[in-house]
């Protein structure tokens, strides 16, 4: 199991990933080479990294501070400050290894740093392997909104390595399950089946599963990769996902939510939304709201939460002159875009929810 | 006189520019208009913007505060939030009204903000029409180090007035007048010659010249985008003039040069340093010499401060494992890069220069 998609948007997976990753190296001919982690991936992943790569070089391990939290450009101004001051240069490699926080924050450095440096992206949640290891997204935050900040620029390699996800805990994978759950929904009900597994699956149906995911997500993204039609369902659920993980944040009385866990309950509402508008079938909708409820801690909003979380959503990135588009379904993989819904009908999919 | 170069990289000067202006509006149907200024560029510039343009749309004003020293990252976090609250979307489109402080950091804040919205391009100073308006580099420095986080994009146009240049400083005129100067070197003694009348010339001819710096800018630009050969000619005198630069401006016995005054004198490192190296003819560099001693304040440095200014080199974006490049010259026109200079040459040209 291993593909190699295209020359500049290289993302391999398992068997052959290490070959491929030398093989770009070698193109690359960097003068340096320098790793971003956080204090997680540097125990965890580090080790297993340097043995998986073999890697001969001379290599410099850059430490950024875990968490979404830290996904800010003051830590980018940091990192671009000790690339300088340790002598990278315009041919330095930059090798993301970690989940989404360090491959979108280390992707926007590396894309940035002195107009532009190489960069390869080692996802090693699988948040990171599903979804943002795909579409070459990169960026941070900027205070409570999520990727105001970032480009779109292919990594020189993406290396999906399953060995990482032993490590990972219960919880983030979970997190990560979230956006295949995503992709069962906009692409098939037969990929929605599959995966209902995952859990239970051995590492190679669970690498087959990724790979899966992995392929759904590019498929998408090659028809559109600027987002102007079909990549807008890679958004199904997380409009209000979204809102809902930035309250969870800045809300203080609240456990701050994982990505996934957010999506989760966004996926709910978008689907109870499309069943109302789009006569998505009740009866798999129920499916979703189980399945999610077997694997996702239920969370309870007020009317006060499902006001601030409104007020939010008019920060996210897709609005346009003020006006919030969804992306909804009327079956598995069968989609409508720029879809405005009422404040009321948002009330209603989170009674539903509650 | 205008031009209209390609779709993605659409410069415009004068006659005909502002009808460009609103083609390139009417083309983009933005959701909302911003304007980049400076408190100088909000006074002089903007009511000669709002009279030229007979902008017909609703606008918000986005003031940063003046000079290279708030070339920073947190004045783009600033701009960044304040179009997030002010309700900039991905539609919007933010238009640089500046030098090349403004356009540089601008260009960068809209090519990154919700990764990347439109943006137009209105130099209004010398430097910016003949330099930063073409080639698409934009970004902000790094504590002394100059453009070392950025991005190359070319904005959906550049509206180039000579009426801008009225109210602009002399010595601002002065450090501009560098870059054609520099343009003169690497293409031909031709544009040499005519540029020297440059300060006796009237508007008319004043807008040919700077039509034709963006031209010369525009050939190399093309030809090489990436910088792998040919657009190192740009950088001539800019190897040691931003070292100096920087150093003007980190050490506080000195009054911080203008770009445009550090780069003069670079010119003339580069081209004794070309002189002795490649044989770049003798009565050329004295003629060289001879102009700008006549426009550029003469500089005295010791041997601390060379010793300073090296030392600033290793910083050089275009480095590649610690060697300085330099491109140099065999005459007007004709260029060698990756050229590898010793410190004793170095401490000769600025013995020349003194």
């Amino acid at each position: 199991m291993n593909g190699n998609f295209s020359k500049k948007d290289a993302i391999y997976c398992n068997n052959g990933a290490w070959e491929a990753f030398k093989k770009t190296l070698s193109n690359l001919q960097e003068s340096s080479v320098f790793i971003l982690v956080d204090p997680n991936t540097k125990k965890h992943c580090l080790p297993v990294f340097l043995e998986k790569s073999n890697l001969q070089k001379a290599y410099t391990v850059v430490e950024m501070p875990h968490g979404e939290v830290n996904k800010t450009i003051s830590t980018c101004e940091t990192i671009w400050t000790e690339l300088s001051n340790k002598g990278a240069d315009r041919g330095s490699l930059l090798i993301n290894l970690g989940g989404g926080v360090v491959t979108d924050l280390g992707g926007f450095v590396a894309a940035t740093f002195k107009r532009g440096i190489a960069f390869i992206n080692i996802p090693t949640s699988l948040l990171a392997m599903v979804d943002a290891s795909v579409g070459g997204k990169n960026g941070v935050d900027l205070g409570m909104l999520k990727n105001q900040v970032g480009l779109i620029q292919n990594p020189d390699a993406v290396i999906i390595d399953t060995t990482f996800l032993r490590t990972l805990p219960k919880k983030e994978l979970v997190s990560g399950y979230a956006e295949m759950l995503k992709h069962g929904l906009i692409h098939s009900e037969k990929y929605w089946n599959e995966i209902q597994s995952f859990f239970e699956a051995d590492e190679e149906e669970v690498a087959k599963l990724i790979w899966e995911s992995v392929c759904i997500k590019k498929e998408v993204v090659d028809e559109d990769p600027r987002e102007e039609h079909r990549r807008k369902t890679l958004n199904y659920g997380h409009t209000l996902g979204h809102a809902i993980e930035s309250y969870s944040h800045q809300n203080s009385i609240r456990t701050p939510l994982l990505h996934g866990d957010a999506v989760a309950i966004g996926i709910i509402l978008a689907t109870y939304i499309s069943s109302e508008l789009l006569g998505f079938p009740k009866e798999k909708l129920e499916k979703v709201a189980e399945v999610i409820g077997a694997h996702y801690k239920k969370q309870s909003f007020s009317k006060t939460d499902i006001e601030a979380i409104i007020d939010l959503l008019a920060f996210d990135k897709k609005n346009r002159n003020g006006i919030v588009y969804f992306v909804l379904l009327t079956d598995f993989g069968d989609y409508k875009t720029n879809q405005t819904v009422t404040n009321e009908l948002i009330y209603s999919a989170f009674n539903y929810y509650n």
